[in-house]
């Protein structure tokens, strides 16, 4: 198989850090890294890991133990663990712009982001609201669908990062449509189910009953569904959030669709003890991600936790194996 | 101690059969259930349970497995497992407000409350928009605060059963005070913590991120978390509601308190796993309840589960204890 593309993330974080962690075992699949070797090795040097970084321009991958191919991306000036820069915010666009346009021209197989830093990049004057929105942008994926998964649940989100008085008024039968179109043809697709068993929920409490708590159930949901389990989907629900995250519905369902961030999250990072992944669906690659921001404190600390990295790089692999 | 009174709920759901349930068992606690008596023999030997349903007016209590003691209330009309009539509306809050009215006057020591059920009540021309309001007005406890719990994790909400879009307009520094001291006040005084440590959520996703997803958290919940702190409330807070439930929080606290339905009860319910209690601050009197509805379909079939039912006499009896 092609190799899977490992982006370092922000270099001052702990993206560098959990590369590494990777890099100390030996791996049954190809990884190649992109980041500044220099760096990574000087990241290893702090955290008292031997780590030998080769540069990678295509070719044979690095797999042993304590060895690491790297596709090498120069940083603009030099890290500090635990120091954001803004300088250094080009050198992390860098990073996905390739990870990304070596995915589209089929050098790799899919795209594992280590987290990235918002805030500096913003500040750096670079427009940018997050992972997700990027690569949309970047690869012509026009309704990229937020899902993040750990054992045995997996979570969609109708809406992702507004205010809360945001949400109602956000939430459209024809964005429903699209992201359940998604998330059904990526299940099918992307995860190798015959059939994508959705739960929907409410998005008032108690799936707004029947109107007493909300109307957006009658008026936009349940219509929606209906019409298109018309077509064959496999939908359940509108069912109310505190009903839905129990066995007997979670048995009969691949993914439950929230209607918003708080409303399907926290079960999900409760459930994934520090091991969840989040997914990108929507776009023409393969993307997983750790769920978790940069950690600046921890970084070059060696207690930075790869637990969540490695969930992503398991589900990057799982997705690429089904899409074979 | 002075007995438990279990209102036995709406009489066509699984209430009864809950309350037989427990009957089946000796009991170490003192219990007695307002119910009618012919419904509640109706129902065992539907149910093929050999239990000896006898009267109180007071005094001692039966304890022993299969006999239980049972302060009458007499329904409206005959009653048929799963078939709600109007006619009964009346009888429910017969029920409730007996039951409120002893433990007011000191025969009971707490109330335990099994399903009923809205609709047939407002049907009947009874306006009633759930226990905790009902009991909130006729015990003059002028803001209950809704807790749910499951072992290691209690969730307060700060509002309750509105429409998602309500929510934030809701959110006032005023409401957010009183709870956080109800709140405050019941876990010491009814749970027995000599501090009680409070997780507050933010209202927004990421609890606003600065400003960025919402200024709810800037405005109203910092600014009056920091007010409180300086009283000497143990707060945390605002918290995303996507990390507050992770272990490295929830060590440190002895309740959540979640803005909204949503953000709180679709964690508990998972971790609760069909063991989760409803709790009713901020009223002068200890009440628990099931977290589940009248389950029609399921009255007089023996499948109805008791777990919550367990749950909710055992928080009962340890806010008892904790009181004493």
């Amino acid at each position: 198989m092609r190799p899977l593309a490992l982006s370092a993330g922000e270099p001052a974080g702990i993206g560098p850090d959990l590369c590494l962690e990777l890099a100390r075992e030996s791996r049954e699949y190809p990884l190649v890294v992109l980041g500044d070797p220099g760096v990574l090795a000087a990241r290893a040097e702090q955290l008292g890991y031997r780590i030998d970084c080769q540069t990678w321009h295509g070719g044979e991958v690095l797999r042993t133990a304590g060895r690491l191919s790297i596709q090498p991306v120069p940083v603009r000036t030099p890290v500090r663990a635990g120091h954001l820069d803004t300088s250094n915010a080009a050198h992390v666009i860098d990073l996905l712009t390739q990870a990304v346009d070596g995915c589209l021209a089929g050098h790799f197989s899919a795209l594992v982001t280590a987290p990235v830093h918002k805030g500096v990049i913003n500040d750096a004057g670079i427009p940018f609201s997050g992972h997700t929105e990027f690569l949309a942008e970047r690869t012509g994926g026009k309704q990229p669908v937020m899902m993040l998964a750990c054992p045995g649940l997996r979570v969609a989100l109708a809406t992702t990062h507004l205010p809360l008085r945001e949400v109602a008024d956000t939430i459209s039968s024809e964005r429903l449509e699209t992201i359940i179109r998604i998330l059904d043809q990526d299940l099918r697709q992307k995860f190798g189910l015959s059939a994508a068993r959705i739960l929907v929920l409410g998005l008032n409490p108690h799936a707004g009953e029947g109107g007493h708590l909300g109307r957006e159930e009658l008026d936009i949901i349940e219509p929606l569904l209906s019409r298109l389990r018309s077509e064959g989907f496999s939908l359940d629900g509108p069912l109310p959030a505190d009903t839905a995250f129990t066995p007997r519905h979670l048995d009969q369902a691949d993914a439950v669709l929230a209607m918003y961030h708080d409303q399907g999250l926290p079960v999900l990072k409760y459930a994934g003890f520090g091991n969840a992944v989040n997914i990108t669906l929507g776009l023409p690659i393969i993307r997983t991600s750790v769920d978790h921001g940069t950690a600046l404190d921890l970084a070059g600390s060696g207690k930075a936790e790869a637990g969540s990295l490695r969930a992503a790089v398991e589900s990057a692999l799982e997705m690429v194996e089904a899409k074979a």
